[in-house]
């Protein structure tokens, strides 16, 4: 099975767990079989390999993503890098591209595009395999996964199939409805749409070449900024008629909200978190070193991480994100593929940041123009290099770097460094990346 | 008039805000008449002064709270210190013979002892000080304040008086009772003990004298630890025969709670916080540099700082007492007369802090046996000595200091430090301190 996931989106309706550089579906909050929590994106990982070891997974992201990804997937893992974003359509239309010309998949060749984030079993990946079987015998130009209702909801778009049969013709498609309309939609047999589409990888191939004109894959990486924003269901959904949809009754959730996240959660509390007695569904995720102490909430979400605290009602919890694009700041905390950093301390003139770097990773060989440095290193051992001139480093060593001297940090062991920097004007933007010479 | 002003207590029905080395009534909290935010001391501070601008302010109290209350009321506040605590009779005990001894008031002065912590108005002080008229005047050997209840509390003792005159002889004390006996009380006209008690200074002299052998306020000093702990109600109010209690009707309320003191806050914000319109009786203090989001919460207080964070429901928080017992851990910031220290980062090796100092300020000359540290100066310029040697520092100096080396840094300006400790035994009983020679 050729799968494109397609991993998008900042995750402001998850904050402050996510922000502008962490997605939602990086945060590590479900128990994975071994008993370590695990993220969304892990977990539909391991679920898509479990249903099909040989599966040919395919991540479709941007350039923010590749370093999460790689942390959480291993450093293998096959991701086609969107130069900005475009929505789904550009997205699908590069991936697939990507497939063709990159990975040398057959126009013949099935794709099923799933995102990356339902909360589901694996009943619902067995259900998209063979979506892309059925798509591969050309059951239908266009096969998507009809998600049978659990409710009325206002959130999703309604499939309106021509029966009530597992696999079905698609009579038209309903932008998301309110609950009564819903509700009329579900009694004549209608199916939220799971944003799951299987094609012959030439379906989409041609349509990109009708829509804009490239050569292969990388001229068409080359062109993506030019294509315009709109999503596949628009584009290409909504106007094709030779299309079926794929009934799935499993478990599906989108777990897009603190509301429906914590329903997930098998434990109340992740992290230091105390709740007396008189708290009733109330959950908890501390990513802090402080304790939080809850006493006597009711269906209420607490999360607090260096970017800030949320305390919310778990209904209203599905209503942040105006509020939260107000929070201007500092992004306080990233995850990276080399390590993490954690800001502790901002000052007029100065900032105190963390940086944890794994064993065998750098930073870049990089200089300020407007701040000086003082690194302080807490743990472990590795190189220095500043100026050229390379150190050996451990616990206790002390590495001032003045405004414009070329430096970085390599870890041989895990190594922790506490960085001072001192500046009138400190921001992440003064920084020039230089090749280091071995 | 003659006040002793006991400040007790660990305030931990106030966590996070109030730790074993903040009280609660060192929280600045309540909008003062120039508009900044001061604290329950200060505010009784300042309306004890303007009731009577000469009034003798002693404020009695453990060596923990000294810097604290100096730089909330200034260098001169009479302060007498306890040198270990054993309950209320003790310690009035002592202070009475410290303004004896010490102070130089005569036997035949009355003085009124009063909590520091009562949330109230001028009203409440001009009652204070007439107690202290009436027991100058030889109206009783005892004076108590007996407050007007506006419920049938559980929390207080009550004073069943013998009349209900505004003056009154007492009848008899209660323990706290429950609510329905306390009803009863009530219709028969009962006061809540307010533990304001006035004096002639020669009374509780005598009974000193009575309970423990020694010759002034130094020889009792020296023999306090031997003193058994003991409440003046018990030791002494309850077993008098002559004494009257006065009621006062006005605003009086213990802010001892999270409901309580959110009660007195003019605004439902202090801090960085963010509320949405479905909250409704919301308070939230945040001492953290990042935001707070509320969204539908009801009757709630949200309280977090360096020490941790506090969501509970308004009534229940007054049961946080034993959970926050269990909470252990670190000091994690400090309020001290010489400026205040901040936990950044705790590792197994290491501990990263800032350190403010105050102009002119300076820490102790020391040192420790077990840790390195280093300092990276991030704002303001002072002077070093480490070893004997002299250096002037400002924004940007790195000064590295071995175990065992002495050192100190004395401010000029405000000054700020990033301070990171290394060693396998980090704990903050690990300093010798010196005398620095000048």
């Amino acid at each position: 099975m050729n799968i494109i996931l397609l991993s998008g989106g900042s995750g402001k309706r998850l904050w402050p767990l996510s922000n502008d550089i962490r997605s939602k579906q990086f945060i590590q909050i479900f128990r994975g079989e071994d008993g370590k929590y695990e993220s969304m994106v892990q977990r539909v990982y391991g679920q898509i390999r479990s249903v099909d070891s040989e599966a040919n997974i395919t991540v479709a992201t941007s350039k923010s993503q590749v370093s999460s990804l790689q942390k959480q997937l291993g450093e293998e893992v096959g991701i086609c890098v969107e130069p900005c974003r475009r929505d789904t359509y550009p997205a699908i239309m590069l991936a697939t591209s990507y497939l063709h010309d990159v990975q040398g998949v057959s126009e013949d060749e099935s794709v099923v595009v799933c995102p990356v984030d339902p909360y589901v079993n694996k009943d619902y990946f067995e259900a998209v395999k063979r979506l892309g079987e059925l798509a591969e015998e050309g059951e239908a130009r266009l096969l998507l996964m009809g998600i049978e209702p659990t409710y009325p909801s206002e959130k999703y778009g309604y499939i309106i199939p021509e029966s009530n049969d597992e696999l079905s013709r698609v009579r038209e498609f309903k932008e998301k409805p309110d609950a009564e309309t819903a509700d009329g939609y579900i009694r004549q047999g209608a199916l939220w749409n799971g944003g799951v589409f299987a094609y012959k990888l030439k379906y989409v191939l041609d349509k990109a070449h009708e829509m804009i004109d490239f050569t292969d894959y990388d001229d068409l990486y080359g062109k993506y900024e030019a294509l315009t924003k709109i999503s596949f269901d628009y584009a290409v959904v909504e106007k094709e008629s030779d299309i079926k949809a794929l009934r799935f009754s499993g478990q599906w959730k989108d777990l897009g909200t603190w509301n429906t996240l914590t329903e997930a959660m098998e434990e109340n509390c992740i992290g230091d978190a105390t709740l007396n007695d008189k708290c009733e569904n109330v959950h908890v995720v501390n990513e802090l070193d402080v304790p939080v102490l809850c006493m006597g909430l009711k269906d209420v979400v607490v999360s607090a991480s260096p970017e800030g605290i949320l305390v919310s009602d778990k209904e209203q919890s599905s209503y942040i994100k105006p509020f939260v694009d107000k929070l201007e700041g500092q992004v306080m905390f990233a995850d990276k593929s080399w390590g993490s950093f954690r800001v502790l301390d901002i000052e007029e003139d100065s900032m105190t940041i963390k940086v944890t770097l794994h064993p065998g990773h750098s930073m870049n060989y990089h200089s300020h123009r407007h701040r000086d440095e003082v690194w302080t290193v807490i743990s472990g051992s590795g190189r220095t290099v500043v100026d050229g001139m390379e150190q050996h480093v451990k616990a206790g060593d002390v590495i001032t770097m003045q405004a414009g001297c070329r430096h970085t940090i390599i870890a041989e062991t895990e190594l922790k460094v506490i960085e001072v920097q001192l500046g009138k004007e400190i921001n992440v933007h003064d920084k020039q990346k230089y090749e280091l010479e071995k």
